[in-house]
């Protein structure tokens, strides 16, 4: 039964990779809300259906930390604050769109998503 | 303030839609995994590294419902049950491949991915 260390197929490392920041809810779909230019807290918590501040707050530092958005503040007054994609987060914005053309071609879609 | 039902810049739901079942943790990594070839319960628990026998096995219910792969009993003795992708499933895996680039130009390395 023992195939041995070398033999096994595991997870490519690069897929894995990608999902430690898109395997997590609603990261994907603030990367793909801010694709159209930055956003402030609100609009973004607006554009993100069903994300708390708690949570919607704790994703954009993650993505900042991931390097994919930046926290811009403007000078007032008022003084005002954007998130908007690094060139980074930018570049996965085609690779989201194709994931929704598959989604739409491939996956069953729910009574609740059809409703909207 | 009011802007109106219209106005609101809302996230694609194409991209929602794909993220219902890749913006949870291991899915994309489980389809990555099944892209070579049918694989058994256990191998896949290798293959996902990490994974908990429990959650492989809620997922693996969850994509299938998704109808992105199949359980295929094959007749014994012994009997094998082994999990293969559907045509579905077949066709999100150069987008995870492309998601897994990205990755490796974009997305910082921990520490604990660098040392795999």
């Amino acid at each position: 039964m023992d195939r041995g260390p070398v033999s096994m197929h595991t997870c490519d490392s690069a897929v894995s990779l990608a999902f430690t920041i898109l395997g997590k809810r609603w990261n994907g779909m603030i990367v793909d809300a801010l694709s159209a230019g930055p956003l402030s807290f609100a609009a973004l918590r607006r554009s993100v259906e069903g994300i708390s501040d708690a949570v919607l707050s704790d994703r954009l530092t993650e993505l900042a930390e991931a390097l994919l958005l930046t926290r811009v503040v403007e000078p007032g007054p008022p003084i005002s604050v954007a998130y908007t994609l690094t060139p980074s987060g930018e570049q996965l914005v085609p690779l989201l769109r194709q994931l929704g053309q598959w989604a739409t071609a491939h996956l069953p879609q729910s009574e609740e998503q059809t409703e909207r």
